[in-house]
């Protein structure tokens, strides 16, 4: 990484294991195997003061209109960015974080029906910014039961499963170089070992710039898709 | 009206009169005069809880990036329109509201450089939502005071005061039949009557109907301009 930056964001649905796998790659990139990084873990929404305020407003006031929601969660990603992984990434930290516009995109554009503006929002927030690396766990939802034992809203807890699970699936097909989708539904070790292997790949291709770095060669990540 | 709502919104920079002639002319549509009309006066940002809590966030915070702090705006804007003047009007209310879309195109879009999405995100928060009548109260910025007197600081401050202006006027150019523009370097009272004109002549023109009727002859308040 020659001293700059790297990010990786980790998506996914719920129940996947990201944050046991945000610990476990954590961990290891601060070890001495990794080079000792400095890592910064951080999330979305909540990963500043603002953002901490904006979700009490949201959970604990009136309720809130879906557009206005989505908003205020553009507008804690665009401070986060700006206040938090920004200066890291300049800093030459490693920033693993949990979740980003992919989840926007499909918890509330996709799944609630908000469409296309969630993401150009996003990207005009934080001003077109592109992790180097994002990685989907994927699982199966409820595969351990079988359809035929589910009632209507276990079958439509199912079926919103899926639609978030084909999103995410989507996303990365959309931009194989920088996404790695890795199986979830595995041992906690075999998934950390897939997502170090997919990490290190992606160093490899950035060819040891940063997200930050304008000459890096092949990969535009600050610009808009 | 006919039971229906009416919706007006002030326009203007800082200091033209905009909160007296609200008083106004919300004191006159409550009388006998005019109908005696419920009236109900707001404001942005800060017409909802949720509203006053994003501005102390934002006022006593972190400093908050402009992109963050204009979604924030937008975010306010789309609960403020969804769970108070679209109530009331559906009540049949007439609202007066002091600021709307026109002052983050001109405050943020146009005098911080933050551009056309300024107006898009507000139009999408608020689902098109546009009112019946806007005044833009209009007045030469420090027209007491000759030019050769003020030093480089004072001349930006009116520098930045002409260009909010012009913004204003330019944007009531583009929809003359929704806009009012006002000299507010008069009387109070003067201005107030031309106040009212211009409301009985809107009223007139949708012809009783209300923003929310979809039969409304010839105005498309809730569309997309």
């Amino acid at each position: 990484m020659a001293g700059g930056g790297f990010w990786i964001v980790f998506e996914g649905g719920d129940g996947v294991g990201k944050s046991t796998q945000i610990d476990l790659l954590a961990a290891w990139l601060s070890s001495a195997d990794a080079g000792a990084r400095t890592v910064l873990t951080t999330r979305e929404p909540g990963g500043t003061d603002l953002g901490v305020e904006l979700r009490q407003a949201v959970m604990h006031g009136d309720h809130v209109e879906p557009h206005a929601e989505a908003l205020l969660y553009a507008a804690d990603r665009g401070h986060h960015i700006a206040s938090v992984v920004r200066p890291a990434l300049e800093r030459g930290d490693v920033v693993v974080q949990d979740r980003y516009i992919d989840s926007s995109v499909i918890y509330q554009g996709l799944a609630r029906g908000l469409g296309d503006m969630v993401e150009r929002v996003s990207l005009w927030a934080t001003e077109g910014a592109l992790p180097d690396l994002t990685v989907v766990l994927d699982m199966e939802p409820h595969a351990d039961r079988l359809a035929r034992d589910l009632d209507r809203v276990e079958r439509e807890t199912v079926a919103h499963a899926n639609l978030i699970r084909q999103g995410f699936l989507d996303r990365a097909a959309l931009a194989p170089q920088r996404y790695a989708v890795i199986d979830a539904a595995r041992p906690i070790a075999d998934v950390a070992a897939d997502v170090r292997a997919s990490v290190l790949a992606a160093l490899e291709r950035v060819g040891g710039t940063t997200a930050f770095d304008p000459e890096s060669p092949g990969v535009e990540p600050w610009g808009t898709p």
